[in-house]
């Protein structure tokens, strides 16, 4: 792997400098990032027509095609994304804490960037834009390594960041795409420790379980969501219904979306008919145990799987359960630790709900969709950690950012 | 790894009661901890006595028989140790921050126990009782893999936490020794990502660099430090001197100890003479490049690889240099991102050091020996972060937290 070694250090040389570029001229380029995308359309779409053409020939599912497809939307999103980031406060140089020792040692702690940032990732074309505008505004470096199947799409947006870094007279190394798409490429990447700070897969559970399989670099385990609603005894119903099919049904394929729902014993009668019937309406096939399939007549049963299974798709297990203990239990066992919701009115509930309930992020009567970057106010995201080391859920910028101590000194030794 | 896999079982059911223990019953822990161990030291040196007969019958070096040992003032240092602890604020429960967004939802960032720790160490028996005490503190159950030489030691001292914690009414597996002290084991722990949050090596290279190849649990990689010291031409020599005589000699074996020195051209001719004088007085071994030669008569040559060697040792490599830059080059290049210190009373050039040296921790005008957790006000480490993921420089209670967002919705749906 000497191509990419090569690519490693030549990011290493750019992150010595751009490390210390002032906020003005980062905010600069990623504008003209934003600026020259749209002024390319034609190019990028043209590369982006061809990289279609050949996944229809490899007949590459709808799915990823949806994903692989650009459009003037979204063009317009990761443009418009490119100029959030540059609105963004600049989270580097930040003193998060200093503090005089009783010797006379002024310690203080200063956020600096992580160096070389690499993502590996599929399919998406728009991940090369947003990760290239997260890092530039964080004084990162990036090596991405896209897809096979977004080749052409991913050099076509790379080589048009790298001609605007180069216009600004800075490093075109700073944003470099990996050229060999091989697995192997993958695999030597997750050992590049000699030149990547951080790993982040963004991708399907393959993709991840490789990277935490394989990756000697330190890595971000992104996005598994077995994501709960728990509807408590003491749950308004209305605020119920309308979250479960919002959270089921608005986008049921991505892993902040419900794919398991709990229901209290007593309230079981209440709710489970209507909201059955609107589920099933909309399309979602029920699988749930024997008390649901009493209230909702068109559900199968759900097996022990069912309770582990991250669908992507619209299916939703329900079960009913006697106590918030027993649905803290049920989650804390079975959930991925993504995102976990209580629709109740008790006071109490809400509070032991989210105290005990260990996840990324815990609702109280709001809908599981909201985990995600743009929802939190990060302006963008460049994944969601379900792992509990350096960041845990929405990763914005200061998640691409660490710290290092800095001590004035008056000639201090120790004793 | 039956036996492994169970002790992770164990672990976690542990961890789900244990992280919502309150302060004041996690203090009377620690402080009942520093009781027992006082009480219990003949029967906990019987046990070291017999690691001790063992090691010497094995042939160990004095260097890990003298860690291995145990005696009145490392009992005193690990009861002190966890007595500290009990003061120390419990940074659990914590909001980190906490804000409204537009659509009413009130989101909150959390400090919460990051859950099962595993520590691998080596020979120092005294890391048992301070592992545990940090966890305690942080609402963190541990599984301790103590180093075969200290097994005996290692697991007096876990019977006597583990029989105060069922005197408390707390599951006695919030601390766990593991009792197979094979490598297989240890390996065996590096895969146990069902079980353990996190894994910290702390020992030589080899287990460091074993632990970074093998584990797919997230590590904090620990320890290495080639550390440097530049006099630049600004530089108060009185200070330059006793910084350099402290961080080489105080206590040459350890992480944060000088390895390797740099001296400004133009300062070179003033300061080598008498500094060379002391530090061979004190006998170190001096390698140096030809200017570093002419000026201390007992130095030997410097090689390439003594740029890159932590000596851990009465040995000092000594380099000089042109200008500012080229020292900061030098460090960037050579330097293990441990700790870094310029000696100088030129403003601009401090902050030029502060802000380019890319390490954990970069001082001005003060010994790099103060890198540690107990100096910069932690009350104690569980180790020295030399990533950049999760934590970086001493790790305290802080560094063994994580958080989770808390969300107080209304009914809120994502449109």
């Amino acid at each position: 792997m000497n191509a990419l070694a090569e690519t490693g250090e030549r990011a290493k040389m750019a992150a010595m400098q751009f490390a210390h570029l002032n906020t003005k001229r980062k905010n600069d380029i990623l504008l003209s990032f934003a600026d020259a995308l749209l002024k390319n359309t034609t190019t990028i779409l043209e590369a982006n027509n061809k990289d279609m053409k050949e996944g229809q020939e490899m007949g590459l599912s709808g799915a990823i095609m949806d994903r692989l497809m650009l459009s003037d939307d979204r063009f317009a999103s990761m443009a418009g994304g490119l100029k959030d980031i540059a609105q963004l406060e600049d989270p580097i140089g930040e003193i998060i804490e200093m503090k005089k020792r009783p010797n006379g040692l002024l310690i203080g702690k200063k956020r600096v960037p992580l160096g070389v940032v690499g993502v590996i990732y599929e399919s998406r074309p728009n991940v090369t834009a947003d990760v290239s505008g997260l890092c530039i505004k964080t004084g990162n470096v990036c090596i991405l390594r896209g897809g096979k199947e977004a080749f052409n799409s991913n050099n076509a947006i790379v080589r048009i960041l790298r001609d605007v870094l180069a216009e600004q007279g800075i490093d075109r190394n700073v944003v470099q795409l990996v050229q060999d798409t091989s697995r192997e490429s993958a695999i030597a990447m997750m050992k590049l420790n000699a030149f990547l700070d951080i790993l982040i897969p963004r991708g399907g559970a393959g993709l991840i379980k490789s990277v935490v399989e394989n990756s000697t670099v330190p890595i971000i385990e992104t996005g598994v969501g077995n994501c709960h609603v728990f509807i408590d005894e003491s749950a308004d119903l209305m605020k119920a219904v309308k979250i479960v099919l919002n959270a089921k049904t608005q986008r049921p394929g991505v892993c902040n979306a419900l794919e398991s729902l709990l229901v209290h014993r007593k309230i079981a009668g209440e709710v489970l008919p209507e909201l059955g019937r609107q589920l099933v309406e909309k399309g979602v096939e029920i699988r749930g145990d024997a008390a649901v399939r009493t209230y909702i007549p068109q559900a199968g049963e759900a097996t022990e799987a069912d309770w582990s299974t991250e669908y992507l798709d619209l299916i939703l297990s329900i079960r009913t359960v006697d106590s918030l203990p027993e649905a803290i239990d049920h989650i804390n066992h079975y959930g991925s630790k993504h995102s976990e919701c209580i629709i109740t009115e008790n006071y109490s509930n809400a509070q032991e709900f989210l105290e005990k309930i260990d996840a990324a992020a815990v609702y109280v009567n709001a809908s599981t969709r909201f985990t995600d970057g743009y929802e939190f106010g990060y302006g963008a995201e460049i994944g969601i950690s379900t792992q509990k080391l350096h960041a845990r859920g929405p990763m914005g910028l200061k998640e691409l950012t660490t710290s290092k101590y800095i001590i004035y000194g008056n000639g201090q030794v120790r004793e």
